[in-house]
């Protein structure tokens, strides 16, 4: 599978500016309780263009950071951000998830952050990831959910237009809605003392950082950036989705609220 | 109105049983933070079979409630929970709660729990209610939202049972899904500082008490409770609503997940 060429939000300079900015509003929501000591080897699994990346090696400056990811286009902007941010405890490999070629047990800690939602065969990732493990290593996994996002006013248009990105991403071979499926899928990958903690992002009229941040910059950034595709797909026409787009935003009004939830899971390799 | 004819739950002892099993389980989650201090005047608007009632009197021991419903038979059976607690320190009143015949400002608290949802005007609700309040009073109003329910394996048949019970709420003037309102309507009933905290219920394989206590006994129990409604109204056949509720106890199973919300928020009355 040509993962570059399925990758749904696409490697536009705009749409990396997104996950930079959906990194930073997060960071303290996805990262808070992810701390690894000095001289651990971690391995984050799907990098990107960094977005993870700079906030993993500034909260844990002791640890040695190995990120890989299949796109060299991605890569090298995850190395130049890494490098802007005068980190000196991350090393880049370019590789498939599915052919990494690091040795069994080469790894304290793997992290995987909106990684699995993209693959055809998660449970199977976790599990090669898994094998890369020392016996008692930390798997750490986080993803989305676009089946957790309600807001107010409702608006069968803005349902239409998120609906739109979850049908894309599925014929891309992924999945949306991988969220919830957290907790199962790494038990059954085989870790142990697995634990999922649900990060729910609330926007009110009372949140203005928020808003900003999150409702406008990145959740109806993410799904107005598929709208060619969708159109060019025929899955919806340029009103239809742009009045979704208009109703995305109408959540963002002093009135309007706005609910997406995170979910974030750890596990264990089992020891011996 | 007749509110008594229109509350989708129905008043069956099963029901009420359901209604107490829900806040045993949701007690901690729901009333966190909520403690009034000693000779604090509460009105609980809405009590009905006193499945909050029993709490707050528990944990503010020194404030004093005074408990309303429009059911006179849901009145009665909250007293009695009270009494087999050995609480002393409620009173209820037989009263609509937009007819409530207190002179204004006759309390320090009031508090707001699973009412809003079955009411037709639950704006102008909270505005009679605030002018109940003394100047710097606090307001407390806790609500559910159907749309906030996701789940795996996920189910149409399941999502089609709770569309049975949200449409059989609407038709009685109800709202199942006002959980994300609450924010805007507190602030559109005049209240100040007006803050919500959303309470996710996450449940999976890890969590036996919670697939028991909430997954199968809160939310499958109230969906099933509807049945017979729901089918007598025309929105399901017998089979198909039995295959939704039958969905729904599939996600209480080992690598099942079920995510419900609950939203909770908090104001005040502007002083002078």
């Amino acid at each position: 599978m040509n993962e570059v060429a399925a990758y749904v939000h696409g490697y536009h300079p705009r749409e990396n500016e997104r996950l930079q900015d959906q990194a930073g509003t997060l960071a303290d929501l996805l990262h808070a309780g992810t701390h690894y000591a000095a001289g651990r080897r971690v391995l984050e699994a799907g990098c990107g263009v960094g977005a993870q990346t700079v906030t993993l090696a500034v909260r844990s400056p002791g640890a040695q950071f190995t990120a890989v990811d299949v796109s060299a286009a991605s890569l090298a902007q995850a190395e130049a951000a890494v490098m802007a941010a005068g980190l000196s405890n991350v090393q880049f490999r370019h590789a498939d998830i599915f052919a990494l070629l690091f040795a069994p047990q080469s790894f304290d800690d793997v992290f995987v952050c909106f990684v699995l939602e993209h693959l055809a065969r998660p449970a199977e990732a976790l599990a090669a990831l898994r094998a890369l493990l020392k016996p008692g290593g930390t798997m750490t996994v986080i993803e989305g959910d676009h089946g957790s996002a309600y807001f107010h006013p409702e608006s069968p248009a803005a349902r239409a237009a998120i609906a739109c990105q979850v049908e894309l991403q599925r014929r891309a071979g992924g999945d949306a809605m991988i969220g919830r499926m957290v907790y199962p899928l790494m038990v059954q990958a085989g870790l142990q003392d697995v634990s999922v903690s649900p990060c729910l992002v609330y926007v009110d009229g009372s949140r203005p950082a928020l808003i900003e941040g999150f409702t406008r910059r990145t959740f109806t950034a993410m799904v107005a950036g598929v709208r060619d595709a969708a159109i060019a797909a025929g899955l919806s026409d340029a009103d239809a989705f742009d009045l979704g787009i208009r109703d995305l935003h109408r959540t963002a009004a002093a009135d309007g609220v706005f609910c997406y939830t995170f979910f974030k899971g750890t596990g264990k390799k089992r020891r011996g």
